[in-house]
């Protein structure tokens, strides 16, 4: 079996050798520019890992594992526009380098060449692969647009909040590992249990993400802290709050809420103090662990030597212990 | 075999009957209204015409017939947003009914469903029918980021434009065809001879669009005439202009261009009278012929009897002599 590093530095390099047409280039130099920045190539390392964990050939997975890359970075190209945000990974987002028309065309392509790579697995398993695929996108969609209603919503409570994580950035992870496991020949049940496994971690995951912005390292971080605070997102964190604050708690929270012109450092910390007040820290922290413990279940569910399955647990653990 | 209105009937109840889940609405709705608009229903009637010819089920052509159809329009919905279109089909864009985020997620999750109606196909033609599919949708891309290249640049050649509208509109004509002939079982070749019948008739029916915009009865056309004119629109017609004018018509041409606040019905005629004496409209509509020939030479190669062609053959006729 793989390590987790070897399996990145595979998934790097095919990347990193990826060629795209020359021309026209306003449509392919974006696409190589967004798959240039980095970041944790955690999708594709889950579908390597899965088809591993089933001894199935990691090099017949590699296309297709970069293909479900291409389609995470399509959708942080077209939801950079939506949000209007300037920087990704610390660069400038395509549609501030170039275009917003750029952005919406080069992220359409960027979909069209995540199923290309997605079709490059044996014909046994290319119906049951592309389902998966195509469901896990639709999903993905939606969680998007169920996220941008919060942005204007009062109502959202927790369970809402959740099913939207879910959607956004879960079942991608779950995806991820199921069609792993089909290209590794894993029988469609160990291929299910897998979603779940990756599933309710990408929710533990997110969870994870929505306490790192506020109480995070800030030298270890990355982002400034309390970046959500400052924009009022709903966050479990915040979405709790408000749901069990009351009296001056409540009173203060929505004056937070409200205030456009407040000082950054001054609202990120009165906004922490009252979560502070309220726990919803230690809230957050054991619905993470709930979904963590989902996640291992689901794992040990699969009936093989547990000892391959090492190397998807640290890789859990990893997640649910960074702090970036 | 099926006439053409049968087969327009079958397309026009499925894609009426055809459900989308509820939430979120956003996402759903604008999808439902798009497709509720109408339109020729060229490309899926070309599948289903093609299937048809080869003696295979037009039933099951049916779901990657609607699944070519939501991709047209999902092109339309991003193409509209990138073009700043305040109407389609006299009804409002998505992104002045809704907004452009949603048009821009909605526009997303049509290019997934497409992808999800086409896999509905025999498995011993899943692969290719897919690989027809995803070649077809980036090279519509690639036709409309040229198309948006040209906007801005003056060195548009004749040879530049046709192969723009190639990629932009004509690949999809003949993509709709090969696959419904692989659905028909079509022998490879037949498939391939489809192709270029549609990609040559595509190309032919683009040339007419631009001659009508242009010379359209007003009465018949549907749109303003002159409508490419007034926007300084890079058509066959502009970039023959502008490739033999001399003298005064070059002059007056440039003129023209430059003007911006020009009174729109005498730019319109203004134009258009450059354009009658360098003969523009005949070169145009010589090209289109030599397109339309090519596209019948190809579909002569196809060894079944004459008869059978003879819906697809008035289908190309109606196309090519429409007054809208």
């Amino acid at each position: 079996m793989y390590s987790i590093d070897q399996l990145q530095d595979l998934i790097n390099k095919q990347i990193a050798e990826k060629q795209y047409p020359d021309t026209p280039s306003e449509l392919y130099e974006p696409i190589q520019y967004i798959m240039s920045l980095g970041g944790k190539r955690m999708r594709p390392a889950l579908v390597l890992m899965a088809c591993d964990l089933f001894g199935g050939s990691v090099m017949k997975a590699l296309d297709p594992a970069v293909g479900i890359e291409i389609f995470h970075n399509f959708t942080l190209v077209h939801d950079d526009i939506m949000d209007k945000a300037p920087l990704r990974r610390g660069k400038q987002t395509v549609h501030v380098k170039w275009n917003e028309n750029v952005a919406i065309l080069a992220g359409d392509v960027m979909l069209v060449e995540a199923y290309k790579l997605l079709t490059r697995v044996d014909d046994n398993i290319l119906r049951s692969a592309l389902d998966v695929f195509s469901t896990t996108a639709a999903g993905v969609c939606e969680g998007q647009q169920i996220d941008m209603n919060f942005e204007l919503s009062n109502g959202v409570d927790i369970s809402g909040y959740l099913e939207m994580i879910r959607l956004k950035t879960a079942v991608l992870l779950g995806g991820s590992l199921k069609i792993g496991a089909l290209i590794g020949n894993a029988p469609e049940e160990y291929a299910d249990y897998l979603y779940k496994f990756g599933e309710n971690l990408g929710i533990a995951f997110q969870l994870q993400d929505d306490i790192l912005d506020v109480y995070g390292d800030p030298e270890k971080f990355g982002k400034q802290v309390g970046g959500d605070i400052l924009s009022n997102k709903k966050t479990f964190l915040l979405v709790k709050a408000l749901e069990i604050a009351e009296g001056i708690d409540k009173e203060e929270l929505n004056y937070w809420l409200s205030s456009e012109s407040a000082e950054a450092e001054t609202k990120v910390q009165s906004v922490t103090q009252i979560y502070n007040r309220l726990g919803v820290r230690q809230l957050a922290e054991h619905q993470m662990s709930q979904f963590a413990e989902k996640a291992l279940s689901a794992l040990a569910k699969i009936d093989i030597p547990s000892e391959r399955k090492d190397t998807l647990r640290s890789f859990a653990e990893r997640l649910l212990i960074r702090e970036n």
